[in-house]
């Protein structure tokens, strides 16, 4: 408890001289150039791992949806719109990355096609032809440069079965599951609790603030990244 | 000139006791718990007419989708976040509304159905059936308890063309069109160019601040809606 309590007020620069790189927000698919598709995702949480991430010594990449968040002190942003754009900053230069956290809330499929003109509303029903988009978090952890990986899983049902489904299925060092059909925490909110996941562990974290909740997360993906890398 | 710099320093007062209802920004489409359908839009312009018409001495309700921006001062506001819910609250109590303003970029289309739970990424391709919302400008131009009604229009190609198209098959008073090809301009932008449209005449404004544009639109409607009434 005390040790817990220390670890907040004082920063044990866990991440010193380390090159974390940090997805955050939504992102946006076009269908032409005025109707998107996008997820629910402030952002918050995303930055706020970005700013402990910082605190803790790491040199911090945050590639950013479109959200409206200022960045954090010390943390270097890259901002981005649509999936594959998110996509291609995350795999660049990957041996320059030695921990990924993948906290966007990707958007999953893209129209087949985005039309450069307004479409005119003539019929009755339209029917849009989606695409899946390539995952990131899966292309990061299975690329040959691979960095310590730690995906998020937002789920509104068996949370947890979901979530270690996606740990393996995806190849992650970590995930991060939270239940996003409780509207009091999540998304939007300024709070979250969520129960990170590994092989051979878990660990539930209470409901906390998403700034303190950073700190816990970025020393708990620390001392795995530590052992994982000895 | 001169009387033009004036109006902007001397607000004449032109909507006392005008009860005034304005819809601004985007309308959010739920695809599921976490995935939705909307449009580019800011809200800047919409929030920016209703404190012009504030200032003027309207009686202003604000109908807003999901935008980050501050209410203006002695503007009632009520939040929304579909389509539907928009038009509910535009249509509810007409006949205490004299000026409505739709500036709100409002999704056509909705999912047929919006599934509870979040739809798992299985098939490589997905189809999304959307149906047509309802059509809340000319829904307010076609009530029996119809106001002084101002449209807008943003346009890719053939502004002009398909603004006054607009005007007349939802018989609107007058249409404000914009060519949103422009990124100089419009959405998320703080200056806009339009031009008025209204049965026999049309005005073209200079590129200009939102803020200065509202004054100059909000005198436009007044001059209009006194003419229409007397």
């Amino acid at each position: 408890e005390i040790a817990e309590l220390t670890a907040d007020l004082f920063p044990n620069r866990a991440l010193d001289g380390i090159k974390l790189r940090i997805t955050a927000g939504p992102t946006r698919e076009a269908i032409d150039p005025v109707r998107y598709i996008s997820n629910h995702s402030s952002g918050k949480m995303g930055f706020a791992l970005a700013a402990a991430a910082a605190d803790a010594g790491a040199q911090v990449t945050l590639i950013s949806g479109p959200v409206n968040l200022a960045t954090p002190e010390r943390v270097s942003r890259i901002d981005v719109s649509s999936a594959q754009d998110m996509y291609d900053a995350s795999l660049a230069d990957l041996q320059d990355c030695d921990i990924f956290i993948a906290c966007a809330a990707v958007a999953d499929y893209r129209p087949s096609e985005a039309v450069t003109q307004k479409i005119k509303k003539s019929a009755d029903t339209l029917t849009l032809t989606l695409v899946r988009n390539p995952d990131i978090v899966s292309s990061v952890a299975n690329s040959p440069q691979r960095p310590f990986t730690v995906g998020f899983a937002a789920e509104t049902q068996d949370v947890l079965h979901y979530a270690r489904d996606k740990l393996q299925r995806k190849k992650l060092d970590m995930i991060i599951a939270n239940d996003v059909a409780n509207t009091d925490i999540g998304f939007n909110s300024d709070d979250n609790r969520v129960v990170a996941l590994w092989n051979g562990g878990e660990h539930a974290f209470d409901t906390m603030s998403k700034a303190q909740l950073s700190r816990r997360l970025i020393a708990l993906i620390a001392e795995h990244f530590r052992t994982e890398r000895d």
